[in-house]
């Protein structure tokens, strides 16, 4: 099925809150991740989830990924990769 | 002037090389900082510039911005934010 089309998979709902319906965020602190290189995402949210990746709202993001299977972590990289 | 119609000021064009010409990256594993937020970016580097910021290619970007001043890191910023 479509990325673009389809809702965001039930694991990724609270992503949206800060990165906005569709990877577009109201706060301009907080990167737009629609259309962003989903193995750039997914490497980010593997370094939150290990801690390795520090600095603005790391601790946050390590709170939203911690209980992400690395599959999941994968689908939500390339359901924000697809949207425009 | 239009930042979108003005190539990028002399002290970013280390920039490119990894970030492609036009903030659009060849490397699958480097963000795409082309229309990026420019709060988000500047808060980016100034983290990479203050060590508070780990993770990915943190050691090549705080290389990088070792020695731009706030105002250089405010204008790389919102040149990036201004591609599309």
């Amino acid at each position: 099925d479509d990325p673009q089309n389809t809702p965001i998979p039930a694991f990724g709902s609270q992503c949206l809150s800060c990165h906005g319906e569709d990877g577009r965020p109201e706060l301009a602190d907080v990167p737009i991740i629609a259309g962003q290189q989903p193995i750039y995402l997914a490497n980010a949210l593997r370094h939150y989830k290990s801690g390795e990746r520090t600095g603005g709202q790391a601790l946050v993001m390590q709170e939203m990924v911690k209980n992400l299977s690395d599959e999941q972590i994968v689908a939500l990289s390339q359901w924000f990769g697809a949207q425009q």
